[in-house]
C-alpha cells in the first residue's frame, strides 16, 4: 500500500494538455503552450475558452461562430428561470448559481459531454449571475443583448447600462486569467464526475460545489474583505501586527503549487493601479508589511501573493461588487472545468481511490435494539 | 514525480473509519467494526445511518430522537418545491434529484457541514424521489407521513397507499446495504468539494452527479435493462454468447476492488429468491452463464458478480420502476457521503492533485486575430 498523501499533493491524477502550473518557475501554460502572460491583454475570454476547449487560437471566422453560439445560449430556460425565481433572493449567490445551472442543464436523457453543452453553459452563467444579483438588489432582470461580447454583457446584465470601455477590459482580463489552472481542486471534482459516465452539467455542478469552499474560490472575498477591514495604506502594518500575534492567517498569500510569484497576479497587481488605486494603495503597502512578517516568522516557506489577494482588487474597479466574486471566479473557470472534462472522454476511466482504514477490526456483532 | 495510476487506482486519497471495503477477502466493514452481513438483517436504515454518522448503533432513545428529526425535515421547502415544479416532468429523475437537492440545502450563508443538515438531506431524498416520480407519472404529489419509519414512508409517498410489509423490507435491505461503500466515487467526489471548506449539500449535489454515470450507481438500471432483454431462464446463453460475440460488456459484472463474490450480492442475491422470484430465475441462469462467458475468456480476472446485479432484482421486488434506481442508490448512499463529510472536517486539506502536463514546450506566442 503506497504512502498516504494528505490532500493527493504531488499525487499525480490526470496527464491534461489544458493547462499547466508549472510553480517552481512561476509559470502558468494554457493549452498549445501559451504562457499567461503571453495572452494577456492579446485576447478575449471567447478566444481564451476557445483554445482551451480546442487546443489553438480561433481565426475571425471560428471566433465570429464561437460568439454567435454564445450568445444565442445566453437566455435562462424556463425550467432553470423557475428555480431561479423561486429562491429566496438573499440566498448565497453561490448556491443559486449551483442550483439554477443545475436546473439550466437538466436533460431527459443521460448524454456524453459535447463541446455544444460547454460552450452553452459557459455562455449562461453571465446570465444567472446577473439575474441573482439584480433580485438580491430588488432589482429587475435585465435580459442579454446578443450585440455585446461575454464580458461586456455580463456587465450590461448587472447594471441595466452601457458598461464604460475600462472597467469591461478589467473584468475580461481577470476572466482570461483564472480560466484554467491545472487539477485544481474544482476542476478535478468535475473530472471525478466525468469519470463515472455522467453528465457535463454534473461535472460543473459538482465544480462550483467545490469552488465555493473558502480554500478555494472563495479566498477572493476573503482577500477584499481583509483589505476593507485594513482599510487603509496607513493601517496596514498594525492591522497585519495585530492579526498576525492573535495567529490569524492572511488572506490571499501562499499556494500549494507557486514557489514563487503567481504570474497572474503579478498581471493583477499592474492592473490594478490603474482598476483601482485607492485600494490598490492599501492592498500594496498590505503585500509588503505581509509578505515580510510572513518571511520572518516561516523564512523557509515561498509565501508569495496569490491570484485571489490581487485579483479582488481588479475586480472591485471593474465594478464587481464583492458578494458577486466566487461567482465570477466561476464564470471564468467554468471554461477550464468544461475543456477538462471534454479531454478526459478520451480515456475515461473511473477515479475510485484507495482509503486506509482506521477503524476497529471487523467481526463485532450488533446488540439487539433493546439491549443497547 | 510518481507514476500516473489512472483513476487512481492503489492511490491513497484518505484514512477512514466510516467503512472499509476489503476486496480480497470479499468483506465489506461498517463503521464500529460491523460486517455487513452481521447487521443485516438487524438494523433499519435509520439504524445503519446513525452507525455511520456516530460510530456506534443508536439506543432506543437516540433512534427515536433521530427518527423524529428525520420525520420533520422531510418536506420540501418552498424553494425546493418551487424548483421542482418548474421542471419537466420528463427530465431525468437524476437531474431534478440534483437541482431539488441544491435548492433545499440552499442558505444565505455559507456554513460548516453539521450532522443535522446530513440528518435533514438525508430524510428529504426520498421526498424529492417520490414527487419527481408521481410527476412524471401524471400523479398528484404525495406528502410525507409522520408515523412511518424512512423506507416505508418511500413507498408511502410514491403509491399513496400502505406499503406491504414485504417490500418494505426488500427496500429497507437494500438502504441499509449501499448506505457506504469506502471511497467509491462519489464519495470521493464529495469528500473533495469539502476539502475546500465548502457546505454540505454543495458536496452531496457533487455525489449525486457522479452517481448518476454508468460505470457508478447508473450500473443497476443497465443490470435490469439486460435482464430485461434476455427476458427469461431459457434464453440467457444464447443472449450472453451473442452479446460476448459483438464485444458487449455484461452489467452487473465485475469490480475494482472485491477480488472475490461481493457480500452483498451475496445477500440480494438470496433475498431476491422472494422478493421477485421470476426475475430471480431469470437473473440465476443470467449469472451462471455470464460467469462461464467471462472466466473462459479470461480465467485470470476476477469476474464476481457486483452489487448492481442482484440489487436490481431486489429493488424491482421492491416495487420500484427501474427508472427510480439510480436515485434509489443515492437516498441509501446520502448516510454514507454525508458520513464522510463529516469525518473528513476533523483534519481538512483541499484535495489538490499534481498532473502530468502533455501539451507542447511553453512559449507560442498568439498571433494576432487578423493573421490566424
Amino acid at each position: 500500500m503506497p504512502e498516504f498523501s494528505p490532500g493527493l499533493e504531488g499525487v499525480v491524477a490526470a496527464r491534461t494538455a489544458v493547462s499547466e502550473v508549472d510553480g517552481a518557475n512561476g509559470r502558468l501554460i494554457y493549452r498549445g503552450g501559451y504562457l499567461i502572460e503571453d495572452l494577456f491583454p492579446v485576447v478575449s475570454f471567447e478566444e481564451a475558452a476557445f483554445l482551451l476547449w480546442n487546443g489553438e487560437l480561433p481565426n475571425k471566422a471560428q471566433l465570429d461562430s464561437l460568439c454567435r453560439q454564445m450568445s444565442t445560449a445566453r437566455p435562462l430556460k424556463e425550467t432553470a428561470r423557475g428555480a431561479l425565481m423561486s429562491m429566496d433572493p438573499q440566498t448565497d449567490l453561490m448556491d443559486i448559481l449551483r442550483t439554477v445551472v443545475s436546473a439550466q442543464g437538466a436533460t431527459k436523457l443521460l448524454t456524453r459531454p459535447t463541446l455544444e453543452e460547454a460552450i452553452a453553459l459557459t455562455a449562461v452563467f453571465p446570465t444567472i449571475v446577473a439575474a441573482a444579483y439584480r433580485r438580491r438588489e430588488g432589482k429587475e432582470i435585465v435580459e442579454p443583448r446578443s450585440d455585446l461580447a461575454h464580458a461586456a454583457n455580463l456587465l450590461w446584465m448587472m447594471e441595466g447600462k452601457d458598461p464604460p470601455h475600462e472597467r469591461v477590459r478589467f473584468l475580461e482580463s481577470y476572466l482570461v486569467l483564472l480560466a484554467d489552472h491545472g487539477l485544481n481542486a474544482s476542476t478535478f471534482a468535475a473530472r471525478v464526475i466525468a469519470s463515472t459516465g455522467s453528465d457535463l452539467t454534473s461535472c460543473v455542478v459538482g465544480a462550483i460545489g467545490a469552488l465555493k469552499g473558502p480554500a478555494h474560490g472563495g479566498a477572493t472575498l476573503a482577500a477584499r474583505k481583509m483589505l476593507d477591514e485594513i482599510g487603509s495604506a496607513e493601517n496596514a502594518e498594525k492591522w497585519l501586527r495585530d492579526a498576525h500575534a492573535r495567529h490569524e492567517r492572511f488572506s490571499g498569500f501562499g499556494h500549494r503549487l507557486y514557489r514563487t510569484y503567481d504570474p497572474r497576479a503579478r498581471i493583477l497587481r499592474e492592473m490594478a493601479k490603474s482598476a483601482a488605486p485607492e485600494l490598490h494603495r492599501t492592498a500594496a503597502r498590505t503585500e509588503e508589511v505581509a509578505l515580510q512578517i510572513l518571511h520572518d516568522s516561516h523564512p523557509e516557506r515561498p509565501n508569495a501573493t496569490n491570484v485571489d489577494f490581487w485579483a479582488s482588487v481588479v475586480l472591485t474597479g471593474a465594478g464587481i461588487p464583492k458578494e458577486l466574486f466566487t461567482c465570477l471566479f466561476a464564470t471564468s473557470r467554468v471554461a477550464g472545468w468544461t475543456a477538462h472534462v471534454l479531454e478526459s472522454l478520451a480515456d475515461l476511466r473511473i477515479i475510485r481511490p484507495a482509503s486506509v482504514w482506521t477503524g476497529p477490526e471487523p467481526g463485532k456483532k450488533p446488540a439487539p435494539l433493546g439491549s443497547r
